[in-house]
């Protein structure tokens, strides 16, 4: 069976066909490539019209990427995922509490999500400058809550938890705050989208 | 503002949701859960009719971590996706090879993807018995091929890759294929799916 073996060239039809099969028009050059590889990954034209581009948020998260900023992530599916290469040449880098036993014992005792208390201690930390959320709408909630509270300062949210339980209602949370973010109305999304959307930031500024 | 805290509580709500909402019904004990998951991964119900499970797969495919088998799959978002706790206690383990430097430098001098190297240098290791296949159409297409030849002979395999190019026509070679397998019609699938998948079949273990 012939089928095509270049990388290069499978990610440039892919591309193609995308650019080819759009329905709505994309006229800015900051979030096109953003909005195709969330399409590229998920291969859902839909995502088009869910996914919302604050104004500042390319700009914003672009920034904090280039002063190789932390970035909390709510699961490891999403750390593994996004571009090492490139995020640690601009002395960037990328963590995740999930895992981490201590997080677990206190998740347990209090009956909640490992993803709160995981949260909770990513924002303690005032060099995280980036959150990126693909799973968990209690790590949203939380992320929103402290903001709110002047907890915490981040340059810019991807938050973009699917699911529905909570997925949608925490993504309209971050819609009303007024730091730069990029999300998904309603309830898909995910840790693909949250890498997709990550790596697009980071193509970018290559 | 208020929301579901408890992980249990949450995964038992969605999976109300979602069975409430299904368009489709689901009869098959042994496949429901599976079906459930990947809606509840995805929050696209379009997947309850996409999906494709070979009427000997989940039979297979437990029998094989229940025996503690090998997996192999294509992407590190898949290796940290899967549930290894459950896993561990049969006594199987996950590995992927595309972060692998010698098959790095292998495609790049072939001009092929990482993923399709890391697929031959998997194929000659007899213990592999699970094939897990969330993002690269090359690696499923080499594996279909490789099964054809005699060369690999899996218990089961789970194909899912995403995208538009190859990517169907990746999964409807698998389709072909007596060795049982899940798979997703068309173009969508992805890592996230692939763990759900793979998750299902793990919970439905214990």
């Amino acid at each position: 069976m012939k089928y095509i073996q270049s990388p290069r060239e499978i990610e440039r039809k892919s591309f193609e066909i995308i650019t080819r099969e759009l329905e709505v028009e994309l006229p800015d050059p900051q979030t096109a490539p953003i909005i195709k590889r969330v399409i590229h990954t998920t291969a859902d034209f839909e995502y088009a019209k869910l996914i919302k581009i604050h104004p500042e948020a390319v700009e914003a998260a672009q920034k904090a990427l280039q002063e190789g900023c932390r970035i909390y992530t709510d699961t490891n599916m999403v750390l593994s995922g996004i571009n090492k290469r490139i995020l640690k040449k601009y002395g960037g880098e990328v963590y995740c509490l999930v895992g981490d036993p201590e997080v677990a014992r206190e998740a347990k005792e209090r009956g909640v999500t490992r993803s709160m208390v995981a949260m909770e201690k990513a924002m303690a930390d005032p060099e995280t400058k980036l959150f990126v959320i693909g799973n968990a709408p209690t790590a949203l909630f939380i992320l929103c809550q402290g903001i709110q509270e002047g907890k915490a300062k981040p340059s810019a949210i991807i938050g973009v938890p699917v699911g529905f339980v909570g997925a949608q209602e925490s993504k309209e949370l971050l819609m009303e705050q007024t730091v730069p973010h990029i999300t998904i109305q309603g309830r898909k999304g995910g840790s693909t989208v949250a890498v997709a959307i990550v790596n697009a930031l980071l193509y970018m500024l290559e």
